[in-house]
């Protein structure tokens, strides 16, 4: 079905913004995008995100409108972990099964991409707006310079809130009885350091790896860019004894650098200063329903369901609202209401699932990579699923390499780790780990 | 140990910030309480409000202040539910030991008596004056006709939001990172309607009961006045099949009164008018972490715990906050940072207890009383509980009753009902349920 042109707003003029943006111009709808930064594309980008990694949801979203080559050429595929534990070599974990790799892309430089694609295709943006009120029955939006200030009124057909985890547009609608909302942040902050490309412009660690020294309570992440630096991110409890809380002074910095990870120190440009210098970012999981209001506005990605990063999934499933807004909006044509109604339902036990398995990622990647039980499952799992790839499909593929729906990822993932518990329990699983009796074990419990 | 008096403000003239009034006045500090609303003593109080239950932790709170005889004179001992069964003859069940009861309290009676109580005590109040805003650091509020119009400043030393499930001083401190928040509103709604006394003056219905019509997903309760009127109130799912969205005339709201409470709507005033125009209300748990910003904030009550009303401890546990409050500030005298910290490490546990049990009593009142191996489960409880009152105390009289944490009263309910889950799986338990084995069988996992 087609649908009658319609006069949208989007506030926010972030990845999932600017890609809904491109499929509603593709549509035929005029397009407005708020947006209350300046243009991402005139200023510096100065780093308090991780980098992002595009997996497979991302991709298809980005397919359907023809956007894929475009956006792999800014994209660094990655096929591996590469584990760094203390004082012991470097090893690699393939992710997937041959040709599967998650790609890394610096989100500013992802961003202005995206932003000069929405304009190609015809959309208006307005930088340096900021969204103060919005009118939900009438699709009204009201922009000023402060609060207090005097503001523009705006009438549309229909906005969306694409205004992320802090979303002014779902802000308003939390005021309404019968919103469900909750924020829950974790006790643990990140901070943005830099590893800078070799003189010659290579990487100095193996460029198609996502790097990883876990440390039990916290952890440090590289990411590689095309300039051949890489995106680090330290993950540190705030409080606590070994916490951002007692890291206060360059030196205090430096000897903790130094006792867990001596070995990429001496890469880190500017250590002790930018460590001081960067801001240290708190991360929260943000649910709440109902997404939509009528006819007349509907929440899109991070403003309707923001996750912790341990997934690398945040924009994978906001790409993955648009992808299925767009299909409901071409099966329903002009019934806007139940186009959202159907929307929030099909979408929200997935943003659902997808919340709890960040969350239990980052749970795991703190305090189970060290465990030698964890690492003996994780082995047993591999062995079995390379044997019988049709009947064991491992979480993590089936979020990151497929589309079957993350709730169904969760549910599978969920009985795969009942199955294990009663497999690890075996007295003697630590000899037997790789024989035909844990096989047999797994195959009768499927 | 004494305090240095400080200028205190209260954001709210509810219950809890008027008790908090009088609390502060008897420490020496000067306080002012803002609120929004007009003077609740010159109005006429529009009902849409459930009755309150004023029990232990709410007295103990008011005899502290010496205001617990005060505000007996307006209350109603109920020693008993009322249940009353379509077709059958209402029985009564006894709440506790003999001498034990909740009192029914019309809010808004309660309150025009406490905001005297805190005007004798020398407390100010400013009605109609709303707050906007708040400056959480330097303890300054922001008052005006408006939004957007021009504010009044006012500066104080410490502030308290006592502004209840939709608190504007809560709301601030939201804004900020790693501020834990959710609001869950319920499937159900509520409505007010009345029973007017008899032309003498009396109740039409026994005046020392809380009475309860259960009917599976919906129930009608009453609760006595003192001028021989019953304020009550219908809970009903917002949607389905028996729901407040198909009950839209004067007639289908007759017809479902008719079918469900046929013995009680005659004595219902203006039954069909009343329901169409009174409000339906919605019912939220909302929890926060933390309550208190440095020295200078602290939440208090609803603005920091609420809870849906089916435990009847929603007051309760707000003057239980000031009960502890006052402890710790005659413990602590002029640390107002130590005392903040450790009211809400103290409280947080047990408003969390009280959110769950409420809920839970919310599933309970609503689909378990017409379960009859849920009432044999009460029946042998009961009976334990008689024969061994130091080894049993059932969780409601430990809510209700005593002044032991509410955590508490949920970890050993939770304990108690795994021993009743063995107990009631007994193949034999409907004929043997008030044997000795059975008895024994309780002792034993005791």
């Amino acid at each position: 079905m087609t649908q009658t042109p319609k006069n949208i707003a989007i506030a926010g003029s972030g990845l999932v913004g600017s890609l809904l943006a491109i499929y509603l111009r593709r549509l035929g709808h005029t397009v407005t995008v708020f947006d209350r930064r300046p243009d991402i594309r005139t200023i510096r980008f100065s780093g308090r995100s991780i980098n992002l990694a595009m997996s497979n949801r991302g991709w298809k979203a980005l397919r359907e409108v023809g956007l894929e080559d475009a956006i792999k050429e800014i994209a660094i595929p990655l096929d591996k972990r590469a584990m760094h534990l203390l004082d012991e070599e470097v090893y690699y974990q393939k992710y997937g099964k041959e040709g599967e790799a998650i790609w890394s892309i610096s989100r500013g430089v992802l961003n202005r991409r995206m932003i000069d694609l929405a304009e190609e295709a015809g959309a208006s943006f307005r930088f340096n707006e900021k969204v103060w009120d919005v009118n939900l029955p009438e699709a009204k939006l009201y922009t000023g310079e402060t609060e207090k200030s005097e503001w523009k009124e705006y009438s549309y057909d229909i906005i969306f809130g694409c205004d992320g985890a802090f979303s002014r547009i779902r802000h308003k609608m939390q005021r309404r009885s019968r919103f469900d909302y909750s924020q829950h942040f974790i006790d643990v902050g990140y901070k943005e350091l830099t590893i800078p490309p070799n003189e010659d412009g290579t990487h100095k660690l193996d460029k198609n790896s996502f790097h990883i020294w876990p440390r039990g309570k916290f952890m440090f992440i590289a990411m590689p860019n095309l300039d051949g630096s890489f995106t680090c991110t330290l993950f540190l409890p705030f409080e606590g004894e070994v916490s951002f809380e007692n890291l206060k002074t360059k030196e205090e910095a430096r000897a903790f650098f130094k006792k867990y990870f001596p070995n990429v120190m001496q890469d880190i440009e500017n250590l002790a200063e930018d460590f001081l210098s960067n801001p240290t970012s708190a991360m929260v999981t943000m649910k709440c329903f109902p997404w939509t209001y009528w006819d007349k506005v509907a929440l899109v990605g991070d403003s309707a369901h923001a996750v912790v990063p341990f997934y690398g999934q945040g924009m994978n499933a906001g790409f993955e609202d648009i992808y299925v807004l767009n299909q409901l909006m071409r099966e329903l044509g002009d019934d806007w209401e139940q186009i959202f109604k159907t929307y929030e339902r099909k979408r929200k036990p997935n943003a659902d699932a997808i919340a709890e398995l960040s969350y239990r990622n980052f749970i795991e990647m703190s305090s189970k990579t060290a465990d030698p039980m964890f690492l003996l499952q994780k082995k047993i799992e591999k062995r079995f699923s390379a044997k019988y790839p049709e009947k064991w499909i491992p979480a993590y593929s089936r979020v990151t390499f497929s589309d079957r729906p993350y709730a169904e990822a969760l549910e599978i993932g969920d009985r795969q780790e009942a199955i294990m518990k009663e497999v690890m329990a075996h007295p003697q699983i630590e000899e037997e780990w790789d024989s035909e009796m844990v096989e047999k074990m797994i195959l009768e419990r499927l």
